[in-house]
């Protein structure tokens, strides 16, 4: 089963994931945590590519490209032989990431990340937890932390917002898929419902 | 006016594109020479990601994403501001390279080829010049001067003959644009045959 945690930055999905791969580990299950950018050794690489610089370093297409490169590498090392294997994968982001940055605020690409998906990912995950949580809660927390990737944390509080609605767009698109889970209750409160619904999607596999 | 020059290893393409500039340059015309993967700084270093380290670090499917994305940035940053300054682009491999590559010899991923340059690339060369030599040829010369971006140049004889009929055959697709030079001919001969017709494609422009 592939599980993903998608969100604007400072959600916690980050720690979200974290917590649900300690919950599954506990209760027996083979999990393997990851993230996107990166997650095999030569997407971590193209993380760095992307990510370090300045904010006008690539224009959203080309960051497109090397994101959807980043991911393809990191199914094909990572994701796929894990699912084959029978884990439990969990990937902190993924291509609804790219839907929301690259399809909708960065650029306006929504057609060609769909293209890109299409010709070279296809893998959908099964269930997405959607952390939600207020743009202005979000980039406080994301600022109270930021560091040396910090470009993405960059484009401000209208930016955020602008993708907080992107993100409950695709919820509302994709509802058998994308769990939205309320991010400004306590960590606790929302890795118990997240644990829940994990594990209530997993039994019919087990 | 976009030129483009496309071979196999060690066709002589690199000299002959050089000495088309040094030609049209002198005959007062402003020339950009650059060449791909590469000729812009980001698409340098996706060039240094893409060449180094053993053949099997990136799939054929990675590769094409991370050159699609040295392309994009290729064209935007050095390409295009130099077409629409007035000036001649002449550059060393452009998508035809992709095409034979990625495309027919070492992935099976011609639709997916052609689907990333509909979706972010576009642009095609005004005149190509497909510099042809044997496989055998080509290989020797290659091997010669082997370095540390030997990896493309390492697949043997098998594979340059296949890429060499995959050139030949883009070029019975595209007569207009790709004019075929037997580049089996002296140096000095081939850049007289080149010079002849970029001089001719140039006239009625000028």
């Amino acid at each position: 089963m592939f599980i993903t945690f998608e969100g604007i930055d400072g959600s916690g999905k980050s720690t979200q994931a974290q917590r649900l791969a300690d919950h599954l580990r506990a209760a027996g299950h083979d999990v393997v945590l990851t993230r996107e950018p990166g997650g095999s050794p030569g997407a971590e690489e193209i993380r760095a590519l992307v990510l370090e610089g300045p904010t006008d370093r690539w224009s959203a297409e080309t960051e497109l490209l090397l994101f959807t490169a980043a991911r393809r590498d990191h199914l094909e090392r990572t994701i796929a032989p894990a699912l084959a294997a029978g884990k439990v994968v969990i990937c902190d982001r993924f291509v609804d990431s790219t839907r929301v940055y690259q399809g909708l605020t960065r650029g306006d690409l929504r057609g060609a990340v769909e293209t890109l998906h299409a010709a070279l990912i296809r893998r959908e995950a099964d269930l997405t937890f959607l952390i939600d949580i207020p743009a202005e809660t979000g980039l406080a927390r994301a600022r109270a932390r930021a560091g040396a990737e910090a470009r993405f944390e960059s484009f401000g509080r209208a930016m955020q917002a602008e993708m907080r609605a992107g993100f409950l767009d695709l919820a509302r698109q994709a509802p058998d898929r994308i769990r939205v889970i309320d991010g400004d209750a306590p960590p606790a409160e929302v890795a118990e419902r997240v644990a829940a619904l994990a594990q209530a999607a997993l039994e019919p596999r087990a």
